[in-house]
């Protein structure tokens, strides 16, 4: 542990900034207000004039208001990155570097909401209060299964675009990694025979957006093995999968999930594989690990097992697969183009326009880096 | 009419201007994220030992979030300036450009947020919901008497200040002014004898800050006249003003209450009053006519009736009162020192630095300038 311990470890040096910084985003003003004048245009009295038009017509709110360009990234802290349910306080972080990273990539204005709430009814309640002034939302880090019925609800009852990130932003990024790795293999996308670890959030909204783009044969496991028809005990979410996935009717664990698989996408936890596991799949097995810090199965131990793709979610190997590559762009076309909903076609599309960018994947790339300043506007044009 | 339609009205002005901005603020990345290296500190992997670390010590919370930095301006848009009642999106633009002023004066992290409901029991959850990332909190156009039950009840649940602006900024603007007329006008604060117009938010906190401030004779005056101990149907914070204020018992409308009085403060509507209103009053009559945009009296009509001192909300007249020259010091002091709560001790300290700031006041200059750079530190000086 000596390296998470010393001073240049990254945990070490985020603390030291975090510590310096004292929060990643400030607030500016639009406008110098630097004398009188200025200040009865933008407050008292001037302002009164815009209030009267906004409150008038609603409608024009994103024209007059902040509602135009903001994004509000709300969290209750239930499912931090692998920490879990660490609370509102410790979730800041996270959506205060989301805010950050929304600015950067896609010059959106995202303001990070910690709720102090983890019932649903009153976090429902606390996200419809406070949506007036955003233009967008993204859902974070949220645990399943609360996440689905939260999202769906507040979807229904917004005329503002909803997303729970660490779904959606998650299964696009997953999707465009998939249809280039595909691309390398020579594998074609319905003919695949997937295999995902993890029933949460990620798991659930990979497994449905891989069934809109057409890919027939996935196999879902929970803690307790396949998810098949009939298994006893499911519900909700997990019920809804066991209808639409596993069409062999695989019983077991990971073992038999992964005879003949082409694909291993784990959204699952840390070290759940070997090289064995590797030798069960396809020919060209094609391995996304992706639990973060530390992946199902490290890229090494993967290739030993004769993976030929691998990807992870962290930025130290190859194939980076982070929702950072998707959602500044989903909320900057959402807020462009002032979208009610973001759609499965949107995702689908999202996840074409990312894989596109790369023009010649190869085994170590096959998504675009996040710094590639296309990517943002990329994502963007699908929203519409 | 011809003022307000006219392309170069203030009116006009500001719709144009809040066109062409479409919002008063933007957040800004206090880093830039340029490369991975950054990005594996404000984020992903590193940013989870600074949720771990705050998540256990939430205390630290406000060295390593902006928590330590950041105020809502929360407002449920029941009480929209001179407008009454005009919702959420109407409330939005006045609470952007206090956000704005926040910056501007104090170098305050402001952030607007406009609430979907106007319930109390729904307004105090939302605000206690959304509270975490906060390090004050300023509530704002909340109806009276909604506003006092809001008010009270989250400052006992909540370890950050809640102050609403609307009584506390109000009342301490207008204390200070008051400090320096009595000066100008040789008169002694606890022998003045006081008439408020308007049993709102404003004139009742103006109310409980004159008399912690020394001054026995006050009436305040509500629709149906002089409020008097016993009158009938009185409840709430009416009936605490009955029993607190008008020792003399002074029964009747403004006609009775300003006979003999030294002091007027209107915080009530427009053109309650002409000059034979102020000739009612005692030698030096002072008068702030504060409704906004128009004050009760005209500065003009009041001179005409003998005013000594006058003064208004606006910003086109001598003596402009306004909580713009308190709120941004406040939340300042409040950050800087980690106070909990704002006291009654800190609001009349801060009413007595800012009527100092005022070397050698005059009938035409009882309140510094908004713009004067030492008003928000000499505010702030007083919460500690």
């Amino acid at each position: 542990m000596a390296k998470h311990t010393s001073k240049n470890s990254i945990p070490a040096q985020a603390l030291a900034l975090h510590k310096k910084l004292r929060g990643k985003i400030r607030i500016e003003p639009a406008l110098k207000v630097k004398d009188r004048a200025a200040l009865s245009l933008v407050y008292t009295p001037g302002v009164a004039a815009v209030s009267t038009h906004v409150a008038k017509r609603p409608g024009e709110a994103r024209d007059y208001t902040i509602k135009g360009r903001m994004v509000a990234v709300i969290s209750d802290g239930s499912a931090v990155l692998g920490l879990g349910n660490i609370g509102a306080l410790g979730a800041l972080p996270v959506m205060e570097g989301k805010c950050a990273l929304f600015k950067t990539f896609a010059n959106v204005d995202a303001f990070p909401i910690v709720l102090d709430t983890q019932d649903t009814e009153k976090v429902i309640e606390a996200v419809l209060a406070v949506a007036p002034a955003f233009g967008g939302i993204n859902l974070e880090d949220f645990a399943a299964p609360r996440c689905f019925e939260i999202e769906a609800r507040l979807k229904e009852k917004l005329d503002i675009p909803v997303m729970h990130d660490d779904q959606h932003g998650t299964a696009i990024a997953v999707l465009a990694g998939l249809i280039n790795a595909a691309k390398v293999a020579r594998k074609k996308l319905p003919e695949l025979r997937v295999v995902i670890s993890g029933a949460g959030a990620a798991g659930t909204a990979i497994a449905k957006l891989f069934l809109l783009a057409g890919i027939r044969d996935i196999i879902v496991l929970d803690s307790k093995g396949t998810i098949t028809h009939g298994r006893e005990g499911l519900a909700g979410h997990k019920l809804e999968l066991s209808e639409a996935t596993n069409p062999r009717a695989v019983a077991g664990g990971l073992d038999e999930a992964l005879r003949g698989a082409d694909v291993f996408i784990g959204v699952s936890g840390p070290n759940l594989m070997n090289a064995s596991h590797v030798r069960r799949m396809a020919e060209k097995p094609i391995v996304f690990a992706m639990a973060n810090p530390t992946p199902e199965i490290m890229p090494e131990e993967a290739k030993k097992g004769g993976a030929y793709i691998v990807a992870t979610g962290r930025s130290d190997f190859p194939n980076q697969i982070n929702n950072s590559l998707v959602f500044p762009g989903v909320f900057r076309g959402a807020l462009d183009r002032r979208v009610p909903k973001i759609t499965d076609e949107m995702k689908l599309r999202a996840a074409k326009n990312l894989a596109a960018l790369v023009a010649r994947p190869t085994p170590d790339k096959i998504v675009p880096d996040p710094f590639d300043r296309r990517v943002a506007p990329a994502v963007a044009k699908a929203i519409r």
